[in-house]
């Protein structure tokens, strides 16, 4: 039997700090009179009262840690509550959205992925937008600190390729990792500071500006503005938001160990390079196409691919154009992207570009036994060679990743949704990018109207994704509940 | 370096094969008197012309067998110029294709694909429809050989599986395996034989009914009517059709070992229990789909949904009827089902099977390790333990097939295909199933419109799939063309 109390503790803390969070919006709808400040006072609330109750009673029951059970179960709990009552503000506040719908908007924040079912950003009141925000910001240091501690120590996807001193429970490591995390946090505000400041120079309004901020660095794509941020049609903030979507795809680890004195690591750490590399071909590949196929001007197409290509691929979702509009190639191209993401230890999603290289190395070495079938070949990453068990996970990760997809894209299509809707849907929110491709959810369209069902599997998509499958997966195991 | 001597030898031997089968259809057209008898009369003098000066600048050349390297270049230029040769005929027959669509006829004829650009096949002369059904005819037991003897000695992609005593090069071996291929071939004709019995019982006219029988044994697809075997509107000729596609897919290995006296292992055999129990559990969604969300008939639902799911998930590609106008579920639940294929030792394409099981029982072993991350759990397949290098192999194939899918697919698209068009174009093309989905190249549709780069790329992608990839993007790195 897994004993759910400290589990429980967990969450209720946990509710309590997102009660706390919700003060936010509330202080910003009352600084200009909406009277919407209600709504968060009485979500926070609510939030606050259970998780209370859930602190209270079952405080001093719990000691000795955190078991490997008790950690599958308290990871996906967290990331399931938590957006049941984030949605809370969202059902109450007069956007007339019915639970499945605020339930979706909470998810696809805390998940990053950016979808969204509201209409109106233009015109809704700031404290809804600074709560969808807030829901991304802090799912994206909350997706950093699961990826620096808890998913190695889970052995997830191959995850452990990237366990570190802070994963080890030695007596000497503990104040070591502590540092390590207030590092990630210092820098993680930091560069949400430094590109709030940026976007208002470049000409955003304020409250836009560090609303973006949030959003980018935790490569969500909420918007405050229907038009994302094509609204602002101004090259400088896309600019910022290219630079700082790639900043938020990168791995933090390298970022402390560059301030604490080692920036070139992030230059030779190869998932960094191959990241960028990517990056830089399906840009230049995009541009081109929108140059010589399309006849767009030079200049223009660079700006418009750099930007949507970079969104997609770091699964950040904002749009700055229709890109869906641009033809077969880059609607397929995009589809292509979609599944990529970032580098581990990053706020993006996706299949992560590490399992993409330990696949790559793999295949090349079959390839090569091919021809030398006694030959003794080793994989290396990064330098290192790859534990088989490295390489093991990484495949069935794969695997998993794509029937999961398959499976959300049919389940999608038996909602009632077309054909690129559903292989689109499925793949933007296990990708948790945020648009999908198509007329009705494509980059100018909405989540709005699909139909329920559609929404609780596009929300289980996010989960499964963010979590890494595996995470999620093996509480469906009968044999984990057992014994 | 690589002596292509007895290379050419071989290729020029099976030039020769392929000219004396041109005799056929000369002999089909002289018979009813059409003038197209001198196409092939002309097509074979040149393609005998060219393997007679092959076999005779190499006769005796070569001695001692052929190398590993020697065997890749054999089996992937094999693939090559017979579809080279046997062009000729679509050619210069009164079909006004130029060399892109007869390539692409014949490539789609000998991998078993089954698209086609020819329209007006209801008129067309017998010559050229006998010659289509014989292609694809040569095509399957072509490939039910080289997955029974040359893949499994190169093994490719996880065939190591299947290797038996006919890979055995010792000199008891070698009888036995003569006796092996001789009984294959023997149960093949055996198969095409009865299936075109019962077709002629079933309705169909007697060419029709040869035609038929010879691409649906080789899960071909290659009809003698414009509107596929959905121009006969016969149940019973359905039911054949099934029966013997579903024959078609399954190890010709097992049958050959059932009529020497263990017919128990065809149902013992993991595979053939798991592909009949996908094709089952496809046809039934579907069926109850069509009931219940489209209001057919019950038995109509049956009868169009077991026929067109076994078509798309053996790869075969006949169609009774537009499934395309099934709505986003059928679609969607086609595209997926595509990549699926039959056995391994079928005539079927695809991921195949094995390699499903084989990556599921990968899947399920990481799943379990994460709870018991010390504990020592081993994958089987069909009772037996999969060795590592099986499992990785299957795992790089699975990548590398993905990776292909999407090349091709973003290939097809800057050709200027739509979404849908490239996608499934690219999944029909690289799992030899025949039609594609959307309203050009779907179940209604021909690939006749395409632009001439798209069908090279198609039928390059039919090659990759055909030979299992590895035969193929081996030739493809420096190192295999050095020393």
């Amino acid at each position: 039997m897994i004993d759910f109390r400290p589990i429980l503790f967990i969450v209720g803390v946990l509710l309590a700090t997102l009660a706390a969070a919700m003060v936010l919006p509330a202080v910003a709808d009352a600084a200009v009179g909406n009277r919407d400040w209600q709504v968060f006072a009485i979500s926070a609330a609510l939030t606050l009262f259970v998780g209370g109750i859930l602190v209270l009673s079952t405080r001093g029951l719990a000691r000795g840690g955190i078991g490997l059970r008790q950690a599958f179960v308290l990871t996906t709990l967290c990331w399931l509550v938590i957006p049941t009552f984030a949605a809370l503000p969202f059902m109450f506040a007069d956007l007339k959205l019915d639970y499945t719908d605020a339930f979706f908007e909470a998810k696809s924040g805390v998940t990053t992925t950016g979808a969204t079912v509201i209409v109106g950003l233009d015109h809704a009141a700031p404290g809804i937008l600074l709560w969808r925000a807030l829901l991304q910001w802090l799912g994206g240091i909350g997706i950093i600190a699961m990826a620096l501690v808890v998913l190695p120590m889970l052995q997830v996807g191959g995850m452990q390729l990237f366990r570190m001193e802070s994963s080890d429970r030695s007596e000497k490591a503990l104040p070591r990792a502590a540092q390590f995390a207030a590092w990630t946090g210092f820098l993680y505000l930091g560069f949400t500071l430094l590109c709030a400041a940026l976007y208002r120079l470049a000409g955003m309004g304020g409250f836009d500006a560090v609303a973006h901020a949030m959003t980018t660095i935790a490569t969500g794509g909420f918007s405050t503005r229907d038009s994302s941020v094509g609204f602002y049609k101004e090259p400088l903030i896309d600019l910022v938001a290219i630079i700082f979507m790639l900043i938020g795809s990168l791995p933090f680890v390298l970022y402390v160990r560059a301030v604490r004195g080692a920036p070139g690591m992030l230059w030779r750490d190869e998932q960094v390079r191959w990241f960028l590399g990517i990056v830089l071909m399906v840009v230049s590949a995009m541009t081109m196409y929108l140059v010589f196929l399309r006849g767009v001007a030079g200049p223009d197409a660079l700006r418009m691919a750099a930007f949507n290509v970079v969104s997609v691929i770091t699964g950040t979702g904002y749009a700055t154009t229709d890109y869906g509009a641009w033809g077969g190639f880059a609607v397929t191209s995009m589809f292509c992207v979609m599944f990529i993401g970032g580098c581990a230890g990053s706020t993006t999603c996706g299949i992560k570009v590490f399992r993409l290289q330990v696949l790559y190395a793999s295949a090349n070495i079959q390839v090569r036994r091919l021809l030398q079938p006694n030959g003794v070949f080793i994989p290396y990453y990064n330098g290192k060679p790859i534990p088989d068990a490295v390489t093991e996970s990484v495949m069935a990760f794969f695997f998993l990743f794509l029937l999961c997809f398959m499976a959300i894209a049919v389940g999608l299509s038996l909602a009632g949704l077309d054909f690129i809707t559903a292989v689109s849907g499925a793949a933007t929110a296990i990708s948790n990018v945020g648009p999908g491709l198509g007329p009705i959810i494509g980059p100018a369209g909405n989540f709005a109207s699909l139909p329920d069902p559609a929404k609780w599997l596009l929300a289980a998509g996010m989960l499964l994704g963010r979590l890494e499958l595996f995470t999620v997966l093996v509480l469906l195991m009968p044999s984990f509940w057992r014994a």
